[in-house]
């Protein structure tokens, strides 16, 4: 695809206990450097998503293939697990892993915060030489319509407490507007994309959140206000190439 | 997206006898004319698709924002009807319209052909003013993988025999290799994109007949074999920027 190629891997998780799908695009090699070395996206999705919506719906691969940048797209929770209540809700369970290492024993294989980490970059730098894992995780960061503050909405609380439990202040590690007061060193502007037609936009995304923490912290955030575009596919479609140039930029390519 | 927007519209096909759905994505209106009317392009999808796939993953929408080019992209069947048998097989019946009229009494609603070619354009002329329906139907024409001469070929040999009957002779009304060599009077180059990997191109597609026909007659094709692309919309992703610009050269935006 634009010179490059997606390829979809299977691989059994010791983190989380069961098998994983994640994706990969590999941009073309240059030819002047036939055996480069691919700076690396990962693409973490939201509720409801696989690892194959990124792929086939966001269009990412064509700005990703001109910036010679690999795209990783790895699922958002453990699957077939078969917890009870797991697949009760498109919120909370298969789907939905927020990113978090739950500490409640019931949910206890999720830990995606622990798999996305150390686990799945560890077995990229493994298996894949033709990407260039060495550099630092997150030198720069973006998002479009991120829960910028789950402690202070549903999708969130009700996360948390079933994954973390009834402490808050446990559940403050993994809020971005709680946690960028506590480690403000961030030099690459984070880019935030959000629709002004998203229906999650004033109860559960909370963008403003988190830009307040920011400019309190001196964080530097871009948050962009998109009139006329939802919470959808076609949303980050539209504005993927932005946000992949930013990084591209941001990693001096 | 992309400055304009998707739009899915349902309505009752007289000439199919059963509802529809299609597709319209409406590029932005340039600032300089408030009251655009915007040239279209019909995108006829292949077995399997509805009105929805190319909408989700072409990202067509990107170039014909640029170019100010209307999509319309309607479904490949009548659908809903419960035909005996209508969805046992991918290729054919729901999914496997073929753009025919269908001249089998079991089949007498298969009338892909008058939905597309007359139907669906009067449609869109008494129910959209922002459309430049007034303009002659296929100015200019393009393909990705088109069954290129399918009275050769088993896809539509099965369907043909099954919607058309037995004589061959009917078969060639809908038959592009066929039809090239009476209606010659082309004027703009026909582009077609086909994967050298798509598993369907030596015993289903046959681009080159379809290219020598057009040579022989005298009509401009421009066949691109593409090294390392399959039948997928990856494929179509990576070239319809090709194809949109195409169209907006022949139509002279």
């Amino acid at each position: 695809m634009f010179g490059g190629y997606n390829r979809r891997y299977k691989h059994f998780s010791p983190t989380l206990g069961c098998s994983m799908n994640f994706h990969i695009y590999f941009p073309p090699s240059p030819p002047s450097s036939p055996s480069p070395k691919f700076p690396v996206l990962y693409w973490l999705s939201g509720l409801t998503c696989t690892d194959e919506n990124f792929i086939v719906k966001s269009g990412a691969q064509r700005a990703a293939s001109k910036e010679g940048i690999a795209l990783i797209a790895p699922d958002t929770s453990p699957r077939g697990l078969n917890v009870e209540g797991e697949a009760e809700s498109w919120d909370f369970g298969v789907g939905a892993g927020f990113y978090l290492n739950a500490t409640q024993e019931k949910w206890k294989n999720w830990r995606m915060y622990d798999y996305i980490v150390k686990e799945l970059p560890n077995l990229l730098a493994e298996n894949f030489p033709q990407l260039d894992t060495a550099r630092h995780l997150y030198l720069s960061v973006s998002a479009f319509a991120p829960i910028g503050n789950p402690v202070n909405c549903p999708w969130g609380q009700k996360a948390f407490t079933n994954y973390l439990g009834g402490n808050k202040a446990d559940w403050e590690e993994y809020d971005a507007t709680c946690l960028v007061a506590k480690f403000h060193d961030v030099s690459a502007t984070i880019l935030i994309d959000q629709g002004e037609d998203d229906k999650f936009l004033h109860n559960q995304l909370l963008p403003d959140k988190f830009s307040e923490a920011c400019k309190k912290h001196g964080v530097p955030v871009l948050v962009r206000l998109q009139p006329g575009y939802d919470h959808s596919f076609f949303f980050i479609a539209t504005f993927i190439d932005d946000h992949i140039l930013h990084h591209a930029q941001a990693l001096n390519l």
